[in-house]
């Protein structure tokens, strides 16, 4: 229990942070509970498994590769304890190793979109994207890169350090110049926090326009999204929480201001009619197609979920 | 001479800044130049004032007001030096009272579309767009207004410290959170740095963004322009050049990434079919009709300029 | 003066209705009222016909045509009371007999965009949209029309009344089924209440939604509307009112219904983007040149309206 | 056969109406039958079900919720007469008891999509909208609903009626107002009469214009929708009949008018770029994915219908 | 009247065509004509002149350039048979010297809407809109441009002779082939036959489906339209009439298939809000402004046409 | 292998062309190849139906149908030679009979959503399409068809052929004037070379131009295509290859053009947002479910594919 502790701990100080290190550590914690917990029944056994995932799960409540890691591992058919044991153990072993494999098997299927001779955009500091944009270098593309500044994180300046590091020649540009470079534009590509069952985009804030502006200008958008990064409860309904963030990320000074605020959203929401294809690990989909992902790759179905 | 010269030297060394002073700073330099020059016949006369011209001209050779404050000073006709000189000091004085009166009449006539109940969104810092708010605040309308930061420079900070000053409650937000605010926006309200022939205008990087978003959402959009920033010249298909601004503007330490370069146009062109209204201090029209501005305002015709 | 007060009162009771009645009853007022003052100086007769004027007008602030009748009566230069007074009454005239002439033009002018063959659309009943129709099919034309209810007032059934008399094929619809038989219609027609500067038709409820599916269906859109329809005012800004009618005319027994309310509105708003041409008594225009008619025909211009 | 014959009749006459009481009424005859017939062989068995399902289905060809209840109670595959029975007797419970609940069901999922200080506007007199609505205003959140009028049967009375009687703050409008108001909707919800295989949805007349004048202005819209809504047939092409209603629901005294028709359609088709998400009682789905329905729930597949 | 006759038969023949030497000959042959006229009073000159007029107006009832031309010259005041004489003659000389340099004139402005490094596409062969390429090359532009086969008459080929003979690098394609190549295409350049008054662009078949490409990638589209190509009479409501040409211009050989017809219009309309820019010899306007030439430059008004 | 190694022979030479009998004769082939193969051991057997299939699949590398074919013949489980020999042969009768049978089949789905008085427009020379054509007119239906030239290799003479020798009243136009005509089309039916996994149609050049113009006018876009014309590899994020074909086809004799180039691509891709319906032999479904006819009927699965 203390390694499944320290575990949620760390996800909810924030020491582990990005959506697949924290589904990755919460299914390896809950593979090192499972075989250590002392359970004399298969029912105590499937208790106290499913009270370490609530643990978890509590860590981060709108985290939806947490929620997804946490499902998939406590999803198992057993007829002993020992069963049970080793299917946690397995499920775990299977997530880890799919997570582990998914950014780079996106990168290959995604890279084989991009021509040489081909002008990227991309939006926030991905590492899905940038993996489809680097696989096609690596492949021996001729590509350039248009990389936005990303306020008020900037995340960006993490973008153009890593193109560079790469390799690939990169040009930065403000969030507000997307528009005014788009007709040079062959193929705008960003990660994912989380796709909806109806196949929308959650993602840094600002991808939705920059999506607009691809749609304006026929220049296709993809979305490259780790499975784990779909979201099973929009299948019910739910909404994607959209994180407000602190002001002081915007502006430090203004408290002697008393008319104005700051709104700083993280996220925001781009729907499917501007997006072109999701790129997964296991296949580059339409964003209507997002309930096949949930089912197949995820296990739930419609009205599955209480 | 030297008032003149002074003059110039101070509009090219930016010294002088800002549309509407480097205009009225040319009118009251060539009046100035036209009262004291001791020209013996009207030709010579003539020929002096032309040449003082082109020198105003020849400071900033893209910027709209300077040419249209120059060309309307010398634009006269008179049958003896004595007539001419008045007529340019006639000139200069209306052209720099009707300047002077621009933007208080903008905001008088903008203010009447904006109705009490409403939020408003502007971008960047535009003395005319804060005059079409402020007038509806002062007649009592109860409004609030969503400000963008209006990266490079960040003039969006001099707008909510303006609009703080006046008492309008105000939320400022990143440039790339524009999409996710718009369905709350009843109008939007911009500047102007250039309105051409054709109806486009040119303004600050991310404008045209902030057109699509509100066209996209059935969002009216107002651009408030004085009649001095319609350019004649595009009526003979010039283009308006776009400025690229130093790189330090967005980034100071990229010097080591050698595969980075960086893009920072200070202008972009949002077409006439996102506007839906231009408001000048002679009325408020559609776009598509700023030739006639030109034309009865300006005092340029079609096929009127060489 | 009693002839005056007389037809103001009848314009204020809407014992006089009808944009063209008011507006021809206003002309002859003023008319009227002019050839009959004893004023010694034209200080004094100008005086009383503005006097006059601010009577007729201040019975229904809101219509523009009594507004524009008003203003073109009393725009006038003179040099004596007997120059000043014939020019009244020659203004009067000459405006009651264009607006008697304008929907026979109007007729005339449209027509020649309707092929043998085609089916119109039109929503409510105006009488210049029916002109348009009724003078292709005097002209030989094979037609056919599909006329909306219009709700609440139900014109609709005023239009086919009309159309059957002129022996006119016609189909009524619900307003809801205007979508549903679009593809099947060549040309809309609709008639006006007020155009503004930058081309917006205001017109009965839910033109603009027919509007939107013509758009929608690229099935071209024409207004009909005398120039007495289009507002100078707007140039400076000035919304057009939209008038919120009785609730009594969508239904009168909800007083029981505690949480119900009623909302109705008389007129929408159609944006310029979705007209394909405004057809005036003078010549078909597209929507964005209403300033021409406004400066032409109605004698305003950009900055002469205080 | 007498209950069968009985329930059959009453569907005919429209004495049992509305598409979830029908279906629910044709599987519980069915199921009766089945509980009472004497066969002697399995063969004998299912030739006599078949024929009451038959009689069932020529009452209401077009009805997509008989035709999915039939279908789904008579799908069984049985070694024996007392297994078809027992088949037959549960299949009609479970889609008896998964239509009463559906509605509530929805109306769960649906109201996840409202957040407090919301604006619904909903057409004509749906169970499955309102409940989505009402499930929001139970759970505590802030709403307020605009209603259309719904020519021309009105239903829109009966909606403000549940409405009222929910203590919802309400407002009704006329069809034609929809496009005034939509910008101040923040989302639309209607109900279904049919969602076919390519996820157009054919419901009440007027619903096309209102999701068009959703989309024009990014406002979400919604439809709520059973799933014996979705019709298997028209994967194989097969085209939903519109209805051609009455004329006297829209007039009653129109005979002496001899070019006059009425053309009454009781639906119209909204196409899938429209509907931003379909409701169901199993899921909330993007419309593109109605096969999926058909296929999981309906137990229907490609090619499977001859 | 010999010389006119002739020129008129020779229009009629076809054996002088295109738009602008068809306006220029009938404008030599009426200033031939009046020159040599021997009337004793200024009003049988009058009938005379009109007499003439109207024969040349006869050859091609239809040809908006022939009317303008005949138009521009018969418009003039004069007291006696000598002033008609010479006016007539100083028209016809402006008109032809104009007409002449439109061409011209028309490449300096447009040419200055290309950057280089620009690909151009253009669709059948326009001598406007070849000179508005040709100027930039000439400007030392680096250009390259893509021009459609046009068929049925496959003018792509004279078009691209020309090119090959300028040495501008072109790439001729189908017509069907314009969405393929667009979003490498950076401004869109045609002729013009007819320009209307509400904006709308009469040219070569095909031209509207380029038209539309275009939009739909955010190309900028350009007509280049001497003045004369612009319809007064559309002003009035006319329609422009559309050629349908011979079927063998499609096929030859299909007397034997009687269920097939060949259709084959030579022109389409492309709505205004497809264009963005009109470059005339007087300058550049959005199409909306097409009543400004009609009014300026051909000296047509509003209602000015019976 | 003689037998295997002829048929591969005649489709590299293009002697068996056409995507179905290619696949047909593929399909044949292999089960030839298994019934004589002399394999002692199953995996023998194994290997040398992949070096079969190999060898077949070398001879058209991105011919969608030839790959379909040769990778269902080649799916099954067995466990030993002759269990493997007849699956071979199962298999490959069972693709020959499908495939033989969807013509027909498409073209009775597809026909039901033709109404008796519809215009249908077909580019191309499709036998699916055709056949949704010839089955609604058989089945009674009064229509009409417009069909294009279908440049550079003029596949709609054969249209019009086939057309004709069925009885059906045909309008032939060229490829531009297909906007010109759009209004007056109730559907347009076009066949499909590849679809992709997110639903792009990639067919004859001037399909993608087609749509557009259809979707402009609301005028529904189907594409009729077997199932064997879906790419299980576009799920890989393979890109379709567009095939350039010889510029013979469209000009022959500028050699002596320096500066002239000629692009001739065979094919264009349609967005799925343009399509209204994929008509398969296994239902109609909307263009973003494509997946399920690859999972579903091809036996692929997402990350299935290496």
């Amino acid at each position: 229990m203390n390694g499944l502790l320290d575990t949620a701990q760390k996800i909810k100080t924030m020491e582990i942070r990005g959506a697949g290190r924290i589904a990755r550590a919460a299914a390896s914690a809950l593979k090192g509970f499972a075989l250590n917990i002392d359970s004399k029944t298969l029912e105590e056994f499937n208790v106290e498994v499913n009270k370490a995932a609530q643990i978890l799960l509590d860590t981060r409540p709108t985290a939806v590769s947490l929620y997804n890691a946490v499902m998939m591992v406590i999803r198992y058919k057993a007829g002993s304890v020992e069963e049970a044991r080793a299917a946690v153990a397995a499920n775990a072993n299977q997530f880890i190793d799919n997570s582990n494999k998914a950014v780079e098997k996106i990168g290959e299927i995604g890279s084989r979109r991009i021509r040489s001779g081909d002008t990227i955009l991309t939006h926030c500091n991905s590492m899905a994207a940038i993996t489809v944009i680097s696989s096609s270098h690596k492949a021996g593309k001729d590509i350039r890169v248009i990389a936005t500044e990303s306020r008020p994180r900037c995340q960006g300046l993490l973008t153009i350090a890593m193109l560079n590091e790469l390799g690939i020649d990169t040009t930065l540009i403000v969030d507000s110049a997307v528009r005014s470079v788009m007709n040079t534009v062959d193929l705008v590509v960003v990660g994912a926090d989380v796709v909806t069952a109806n196949g929308s985009l959650v993602n840094k804030i600002g991808t939705s326009q920059v999506a607009l502006c691809a749609y304006e200008a026929r220049t296709p958008f993809m979305a490259a999204a780790e499975t784990y990064k779909f979201s099973p409860k929009t299948l019910m309904g739910e909404m994607v929480p959209i994180e407000e963030r602190s002001p002081d990320e915007i502006a430090t000074d203004i408290s002697n201001l008393k008319h104005i605020k700051i709104f700083n959203p993280g996220f925001d929401v781009t729907p499917h009619r501007y997006i072109d294809m999701i790129c997964t690990e296991v296949g580059a989909i339409p964003p209507e197609m997002s309930y096949m992902i949930i089912k197949e790759k995820l296990g739930w179905e419609m009205d599955s979920i209480s």
